[in-house]
């Protein structure tokens, strides 16, 4: 049976022209969409086979507080999608709108999974070389502070996704840090190093520094919200900013522009490594259900694959999958504990 | 008269011939020299003029644990250097070795300035663009924690260094966040940002992302040693990365390779702009005294830059310029001070 993705047409940032593109190339690849969001501006959804327009009247914007938002506006395009997976109408959330009233709104309405304190964004980088493999990092931005015990637990998350969705097969993890010794970091790092060494079910390789983030090592980078997500885009900006500079160099003279254009068409491959929005967005692990926040500009084809990873995760059974490492593993009766006294 | 620095001739990454090179080239600057390490190993530094060899037998590496290592060893080399400039034999301490060891040997023989909490190690980001101006980072990596009067602190540190000694008129302040909105972030984040926007003397814009650390606007970033130094490698790194890429690209058939050749002139001023050899070293600010850490890889060049960085903080009365400031502002008397109850 197909897959049945709820989406938030509402807050694109590159507008409904973006999420009705997003639409067609979704629903052509036979996945089921139900479309929250002005019925006059994304009336052409409507017509799509497989698709239906569900109007919404309400909107949560950037600069609404997320929670009070999604509180006090239950028919808010996001809120509405969120619910509609919750009571078994779709499979999974996602949403091109802002990051806050997404996560949130999935959190109310699908809910932790047993045993786990804190969901995690993940995302897989958009870097270049690695032959094709992914790379997993989160935190990236859903919580701003992590314990020790919740960076064990991402662990785990970006584990089970990474070898259900990703199909790397056992994956390998490694821990953000200032230097690669045990000793190295923060103290919640540091306690995380030494629980993370003994983790069952997990393949942990210890501390990797900013500089080695992208190498050939760890398919899983493991990180507080604040960090992951400055890093996320410190690695956006410096590539954006270093290809800038190849081009600006390939103007700086006749004979450097014709070995721009020549050298064109190699670098058009590793402009596409470099684009967010090859990477199909940001998923909430951690939930009983499937939700992924649109990654980088946004536009047709950012939201079109963050639909393709959401029905990915579904078709894989992304979140059962989950549960049962979480189990394997002790997590949910308790092993996983915090130590120390809150 | 000349400004003479204590240089640490141990645990270069390069090795000893680097520190000779180096030494050599600031000798040549007319920048008098007092290098501490293995009398037969560096023996060629004895015979340039303006340079003197102080033989040391001991030495500290990056498996020792550095406050142990340098309070048990006042031999070893970066120790008998940083006693060098406490007792006014030399004007500055600059090392290529192990960066904790070094802060420590500068933080116990310098002492920190009045009303300074936390001392923070600077440094100028290598980045393209900019047309020259240059980025101040800070702190990337004396601390792994930072409170939010710290890196209020910073922000004073960083501002009177980026006048004094890289020559920024009026330097304008951004804090790293994960937004814009002075919402965005950790608790001690939304603290400082409240803080800055009253600070007197400070040009404060607001928070800035990771993705627009290296545009336009700001001319110190200020975040903690955790996330600055995981910053810093992640740009390296990506830099590092996306010129691989753009390498290989061009060994990927004989056009692409004929548009490598030519190109090559132009991207060699990119490469320069990306090696963290040309920024000179971090410097550890907050003290009574120049301390200075080399960074990258530390070869010659990297060394040298490093010395000159030294010796120019010296000459520009970088120490006396931010006592003033902090003067200034009045956090020397107390209303800096830590509004929590710790």
């Amino acid at each position: 049976m197909a897959v049945t993705v709820a989406l938030d047409g509402r807050g694109a940032e590159r507008g409904p022209q973006a999420v009705i593109a997003a639409a067609r190339a979704a629903a052509a690849d036979g996945i089921g969409l139900r479309v929250f969001g002005d019925g006059e501006v994304l009336a052409e959804i409507g017509d799509l086979e497989g698709a239906e327009l569900v109007p919404t009247e309400e909107e949560i914007t950037n600069s609404d507080e997320p929670v009070a938002a999604v509180r006090s506006r239950p028919e808010a395009s996001v809120v509405r999608a969120a619910s509609d997976v919750a009571e078994g109408r779709s499979d999974a959330l996602v949403s091109a709108g802002p990051t806050g009233a997404t996560m949130t709104a999935a959190l109310f309405a699908l809910r932790r999974m047993q045993g786990v304190r804190r969901p995690a964004l993940a995302l897989q980088l958009p870097v270049p070389g690695r032959a094709g493999r992914p790379l997993l990092l989160l935190d990236v931005g859903a919580n701003t502070e992590a314990r020790a015990v919740d960076l064990v637990q991402f662990a785990y998350l970006g584990s089970a996704f990474s070898a259900a969705v990703l199909g790397v097969e056992d994956p390998r993890v490694a821990l953000l840090s200032v230097g690669e010794e045990q000793s190295k970091g923060s103290a919640e790092v540091v306690e995380a190093n030494s629980r993370l060494a003994d983790a069952p079910g997990i393949e942990f390789l210890g501390n990797v520094e900013g500089r080695d983030l992208m190498g050939e090592t760890a398919d899983i980078v493991v990180t507080d919200g604040f960090t992951g997500n400055v890093v996320l885009k410190t690695i956006e900006g410096t590539a954006k900013a270093v290809a800038d500079a190849v081009r600006e160099a390939a103007r700086s003279g006749a004979r450097a522009a014709v070995g721009g254009t020549l050298l064109r068409p190699a670098l058009g491959a590793l402009r596409r490594q470099l684009d967010p929005d090859t990477t199909g967005g940001a998923i909430l692990l951690g939930l009983r259900g499937v939700a992924v926040v649109g990654h980088g500009s946004s536009g047709a084809e950012g939201i079109a694959n963050a639909v393709r990873l959401a029905a990915r995760a579904v078709e894989e059974r992304a979140v059962d999958r989950t549960a049962e490492l979480l189990e394997d593993s002790g997590m949910t009766r308790g092993v996983m504990r915090d130590r120390k006294v809150s």
